[in-house]
């Protein structure tokens, strides 16, 4: 996975984990795209001052998916929604009774909300 | 819930963000049953020592639940799979064909996994 993109998930996961200024910043750089020199003006601080807190904030999110591993729990559930949702759909194709494809349906609307 | 189990739960999920002495103590007061003073003993240290470090660490536990909320999720999705399981027995007890069975056996298989 591209770097950039990992960091952004890390934020949208972890993200409660750090400060609210910490969190603001990361958001803006990570996920609105924002260079380090719009958000130094924005914070009234430095290019550089700006630059390190992204990267302290990086090792940090990195940490938190080193203990706690959502990052990757969530990949894996994706992965097993996926052949679920796989699965319902050869079962619908072996002309199931009425009844059945009501169940069926049900469950993978379940499955769609997870 | 009862606060023992609920704490017990929560070393078991956030376990990994205190430090180790935290945890190791965490673990032996709430999910091993030692006493304040029978672990104060093993530490070298007052029980009013142990007694101080399990609240503050029932405190940081807290506070990641609420910002992380991962023993609500998880409580939410063995509900998911209960009620999952069930919609797939009914489907079993329809009289389908035995292709869609293995499908389904393979679908239960599955969800038990999770």
């Amino acid at each position: 996975m591209e770097e950039r993109v990992e960091i952004s998930i890390l934020v949208d996961i972890y993200g409660t984990l750090l400060t609210e200024k910490q969190r603001d910043i990361m958001n803006l750089y990570y996920n609105e795209d924002l260079s380090l020199a719009e958000i130094s003006e924005i914070n009234n601080t430095s290019r550089q001052a700006i630059h390190d807190l992204t990267k302290r904030c990086h090792k940090l999110l990195l940490e938190y998916e080193e203990k706690l591993g959502l990052m990757a729990k969530s990949m894996a559930e994706e992965n097993l929604r996926l052949r679920l949702l796989e699965r319902l759909n050869q079962l619908k194709g072996m002309e199931t009774k009425e009844d059945s494809k009501i169940i069926i349906e049900d469950i993978i609307d379940i499955i769609e909300n997870i």
